[in-house]
């Protein structure tokens, strides 16, 4: 199996890696994978997804091993049937499959680039990892989803919330940011949030909507747990949440006028949420998050700032999802 | 001991190491080696050999240390006796005997610059970690050398044509590239295909010779072990060997006239491996390979390409150096 | 306990960690802290640091996880109340508690920026990562001090001169160097020394002298131990030292002028340490060192260059220092 989504294993399956991700945060014992690989590519930078997977697997007693293509290796060509005489020296057709023969788990990082609807749809690198590793690729945010990030936001929920979701009104609100970013974040937030039945709430200013492909799934995992997912350009509903999740992103139909979105989003900035927005629901960021640009200093070091605790929840759902990943038979 | 040209063992010594390699691929488990420590200095990009050797560690239950000077550390300065009152912070002087006091093993990845014929025939940097460090040294590929794909290729020639290589026919041929390249992976083949008796044929183009002393060298251990090297600018041969190793490399009398090299590297596009060029040789390429510049797709993703199996015995041929460099009494 | 200036465990600590590292030097077996993980934060370059840091941790069956950012991280913001709308992404109000909250030990290298005096007395970026931490801090150099090279540079003086210091003379010694660099090791270096009592003198040319709050507090910890700290313009000293330390450093009554600094820096370069200068001294010196223009190479390949026995210390002194911080009760 591989964590590519993060709702693979359906809503009692995330349940259980959350019990055993708080378990383990509780201070029950890691498995032991002793000289085990855990081989990581990171073609973004990261703070907290790589750290907190170096440390999970330390805890595993498995080794990391981080890759940066065009840094510390060979940059990649990713299409295909090209002919090579650019700047790339290796092909992700050779590349995959020899590193996947070196390791137990291929984990990828590759972020949208916002040029083309299509492509990013297509998620091409995450993609090309599942169709040449042989062993179980694990998505460490991709154009789409960032799925570690589902599962430690769930279980941020869970402890914050309780283990039953659904009804727990959840807004997810667009933020102003200097720049346009990908929507894997806001993208898994609603997913993640809709396979638990919560009350989903999509706040952003006109033209910077999410990819109506994943708010209609995600409306469809809302119906089948019993929650709902609706869409608004009104702030005012961040008042009345159980939890405000902020998060900038590119609006879907924004693609090929990125300039017009830019010139659209200077006029935001009053988008930021600030302590008179959110009343007492919790607030969550993925982070890194921009201060005083997306959220305002108060609201951050508040007493209902949850984002050290959603943070520190990625290492141990990094391990339940690695145990998962390592256990199974080679 | 260090492991230096691959050939130090001798030719019943690199078999046994190939037997080891191979026993480790089926499962045989690594010896035990907790604590110890390999030091990986990397001048140059890589990504099999930094990430075989790092998998080999975690499989040994050693520890890599990869360090990238310029990047992560400071720049070196290499020439004896100057005035360090430029650029380079940290002479070599210092910097291998005390990476040497960390580690068991210390490991070295450092191209040919093909300036100076003579320059790059000393092995400058090689030589250098050599006479100062106190403990084995590890050649990650150096201007002359690339040992460990050596052993590798080894492993993949007795996987596909059984351990006695005698008189078995290898073809390495001169391939198109946008650049000029090092030649020490050919160097490596055609000496590793010579040790074991191999009836090896070096085909380039005119002006694309490797260095005579390295030929003449391979010569005799051919000899001594039962084979042979021929050398041709004629590209039939690739018709009827039993496998074919393509790589790009800059002609040995080509020091000090690139540009004319580079002229010339422009009309001979077709020395690329094409499917009808080969026959039913194996194919083998150390990657990372230019797609459809070097070999057309049709060979790499064809059947009788063993690429993949050849860069995934980096890993257990990387396993079984290590194990003699960590076992000695240090 | 953190680990920021090397002088908080006392006169008698510190040799207590000393006798630990040259134990383990001798064969004594380290501790073991398998699943612990130490996070090591490079703002800056580094190689010895690093190099001995990861290799400790390999020893303590403990894991490093190093980074850079800007590099293989998003860029940092430090400064408070700031809103982000330029180029760092990531605030140090998030970045270090969720980094403390992966690893057991958080270490930290952030170098002077020499622009201002007060803002590098106030060593910022460690200071701020203390107020932040959930975790011991271990200072890998900041502005004013770099502990671990104090450690090792004690171990070294306790290895050639005795475990008795007191009153054993040290000439720290100004040397040329192209550029400005910071004076967290002199200052390290003069406080080590006097903290054990010794008899030390700072030789250094007009306009180069080092904080005067550091002198004052080092002229405090010899009187303490027995010792005693001067300053001279004269070079003469370093013929009379049982050992001379060599390293460069910037003025501290040089803020705000480093281009007049530039300018007399250019007619000092007869303080290059010569044979001629030391008589029979030990040479020390932390590295990188600028061959030739710090101190002639006749020194450093001498009988009495002391400087890869110091630097090979920094793998048992690193040790000793992570046995105390990871066997702190968490």
């Amino acid at each position: 199996m591989s964590w590519l989504t993060g709702i693979e294993p359906g809503r009692e399956g995330v349940l259980d890696l959350v019990d055993r991700a708080l378990a383990l945060r509780a201070g029950a014992p890691p498995q032991a994978f002793p000289g085990r690989r855990v081989g990581a590519v990171f073609f973004n930078a990261s703070l907290r997804t790589r750290t907190s997977l170096e440390a999970a697997c330390a805890l595993l007693g498995a080794h990391p091993i981080s890759l940066q293509p065009g840094t510390d290796a060979w940059g990649w060509e990713m299409r295909p049937g090209v002919t090579m005489d650019d700047s790339a020296a290796e092909h992700i057709d050779e590349a995959v499959p020899v590193l996947a023969s070196y390791v137990d788990v291929l984990a990828v990082r590759s972020f949208a680039r916002l040029r083309d609807a299509d492509e990013d749809r297509a998620d091409p690198v995450l993609s090309a990892f599942c169709e040449r590793s042989g062993v179980p690729v694990l998505n460490l945010e991709s154009t789409r989803w960032h799925p570690l990030q589902g599962l430690a936001d769930t279980a941020t929920w869970v402890s914050r919330l309780g283990r039953d979701l659904r009804g727990k009104r959840l807004v997810l609100s667009w933020a102003p940011h200097p720049r346009a970013l990908p929507a894997a974040v806001p993208n898994q937030v609603l997913t993640s949030a809709a396979l638990q039945g919560m009350d989903v709430t999509v706040a952003h200013p006109e033209g910077f909507d999410l990819d109506p492909q994943i708010v209609a799934q995600a409306e469809a995992l809302a119906g089948t747990a019993g929650g709902r997912v609706r869409t608004t350009h009104d702030r005012t509903c961040l008042a009345d949440a159980d939890v405000v999740y902020a998060k900038s992103w590119s609006g879907f139909s924004g693609y090929g006028r990125r300039e017009e979105e830019a010139r659209a989003r200077t006029g935001l900035g009053h988008w930021r949420i600030d302590p008179d927005d959110i009343g007492g629901a919790g607030f969550m960021h993925c982070l890194p998050v921009r201060r005083n640009v997306v959220v305002h200093d108060d609201v951050l070091d508040g007493p209902n700032a949850w984002v050290q605790e959603q943070a520190a929840l990625r290492l141990w759902t990094a391990i339940a999802v690695l145990e998962t990943l390592l256990g199974e038979d080679p």
